[in-house]
């Protein structure tokens, strides 16, 4: 029996400064510590019940519909698209990145007919450009669009978007993976409809969860579908008689996932998320200062460049993977190389949740002027 | 802020014997608190490698796609089901329970036409009615049976029914989530073409991972498809290329999970696979006899009860919610309520994994005892 020679898996100490998972506190490791208890325990019930209060209270909504996917940010993705979606729909999604073009592909899996707005890497979609094909299809069924695009670090205005859309049929649906707690995000005054995040970006909890919330005219669009949703497991009309409802019993919760993300709420909103976006824009800005005083190139448009996800093209014609693998190997910090278009020449930094310190740009500047000067 | 007033998530002390999440052992939960660490860090890769291996291992298997779904054991379900079923195609299910019935209503979602061989919850499907719809429906994609049904307790044989579809184009897809590693399965041996499983059953691993591992049969079915998969999530062919592959970035991997994952699997192995089947066997069995001796009557299939899951009717006419509910309560202990049919007069009671003592039994008895003469 080989196997049994397995060893124990004790990570080694790393800084993330990736596109995630970011940092995750001690507290919130030790709370995925705690001894198991049953998905339908009265005590359970009560804790999942303070995670979706302090998920409307982050996602800034009173939503009825807002729970945590029992999977990563893809399966957030996948559950905001199919729920919505039927065969046949006009679906348009702006694209200008990875995680747009995975919404695209997500919803012609779903049956839609997808009006792809594309832009270059690094672009934001702009609003005017969503109205403009809102005048060229009328009866598109949503217009999707990715709030902190991951890949490029481009930060999506939705606020004129959400008030167009408000008056009119169509839904709006936000892709806040990477922005949620990070940034300021409205989901009630902005009038977004279909909102989802992932556990690992700014707010510092293990990957595995994504939360969602869905407004009061998604529900009845979802109410009023004429097909079955195609997913079984994600399908909420069945997962919020759990969530929100008679706790009828759909699939096991990933109960050591959601303690953990109870007790990273709690840091949130301890911190308070105004506090927490101050402090994600302030170390964000000085380090996107630094790393241009350095002659790196940043690849987001001027003006809408997310602080917590940086991407830039390292100066001179450096070759971006050896000088990563150094980074992690001989420094301890990860970052992101770049995807797409990006490949090849840039790094992603992520300074998300508890990694977004000033001591954390400081050590990441000091080992790449060792590496560059190396 | 009333939301910064929640406080810390303490469990009370719980013992689990119902039918899922089974009890976790401290080193478990313990490897979930390890520090976090990026899904593409090597040092993670050759622990994602370990995972296979030893998930190889438990269920008796070379096979090459061989993982952990990022998911519940439902979202193995799905996996296993939308990455082989095309609409049109013919799938034949056994519904005896719960789950049977998932994985048609799943398998229509997908396009398929069910052909669904109901029996009697508690009954198994047997292999002479399998081995009949398979003559009636030659051309079948795909015949799929519950192995170890948690809605009932009726322990499905395989064996005959693999051997009678390896001569076939027709693949074998077996829901194992309350069965592996607490009663025998032979992947391979048995000619089973897609398994899936659940961590928290007899691996005794909190929920939120879905081992399953495609045959080789499987794969080329995936292969040969004409139509995209309907899931994102799910599609084994891109999930592949992170587990099997190149390590292609898909989704992030739940980190903290997959350590438990991995220090629960070195604990199976620890005890010997065969030794914990024997442990599950011998006090399964004990425990239904001490159960019989109360008059309580066991509802699953004579011969075909599986020793971790046992489904009973109360004695005498007693009201089963408020007695478990006590139970619960007074005595610390969890079990389950009767599903569908059996809903009102049934307990399941799982002794599975780390729960599968005599002490347990004793500490249930005992508490029962008391209840039934309160």
């Amino acid at each position: 029996m080989p196997n049994t020679a397995v060893a124990v898996a004790a990570p080694p100490e790393r800084l993330l400064l990736g596109p995630g998972p970011s940092p995750v506190n001690q507290r919130v490791l030790d709370a995925q510590a705690r001894s198991m208890i049953g998905h339908l325990d009265p005590w359970f019930l009560e804790v999942a019940d303070q995670v979706v209060e302090m998920l409307r209270t982050v996602f800034r909504t009173t939503n009825r519909l807002t729970y945590a996917v029992s999977g990563t940010g893809s399966a957030g993705m996948e559950t905001a698209v199919v729920n919505i979606v039927e065969p046949g729909d006009t679906v348009i999604v702006g694209v200008n990145g990875v995680f747009g073009g995975r919404i695209a592909d997500t919803a012609q899996r779903a049956g839609a007919d997808v009006v792809a707005l594309e832009e270059p890497w690094g672009r934001i979609v702009s609003p005017e450009r969503v109205a403009s094909a809102m005048k060229a299809h009328p009866g598109a069924k949503m217009v999707a669009l990715v709030h902190a695009e991951t890949s490029t670090g481009a930060h999506q205005p939705l606020e004129e978007t959400g008030a167009l859309l408000a008056d009119t049929d169509t839904l709006f649906l936000v892709d806040t993976v990477t922005g949620l707690a990070g940034v300021p995000l409205e989901v009630d005054d902005w009038h977004l409809d279909v909102v989802y995040s992932g556990t690992q970006k700014c707010l510092s909890v293990p990957p595995g969860l994504a939360p969602i919330t869905f407004s009061e005219k998604a529900e009845a669009v979802i109410d009023r579908r004429s097909t079955t949703v195609r997913s079984w497991y994600l399908d909420v009309t069945a997962v919020r008689r759990y969530w929100g409802g008679d706790r009828a019993y759909h699939h096991t919760a990933p109960i050591s996932s959601l303690l953990g993300l109870h007790e990273g709420l709690r840091m949130v909103l301890e911190e308070g998320l105004e506090a927490r976006w101050a402090r994600h824009a302030e170390v964000g800005q000085l380090f996107q200062e630094h790393v241009q005083d350095r002659d790196a190139e940043l690849l987001a448009q001027e003006g809408h460049r997310l602080p917590q996800l940086t991407t830039f093209a390292l100066p001179g014609d450096v070759e971006e993977a050896p000088l990563r693998k150094r980074l992690l190997l001989e420094h301890g910090i990860e970052v992101g190389g770049g995807l797409g278009t990006f490949a090849g020449r840039a790094w992603r930094v992520g300074l998300m949740g508890d990694g977004a310190t000033h001591a954390n740009v400081d050590r990441f500047l000091h080992a790449l002027d060792e590496l560059l000067d190396g």
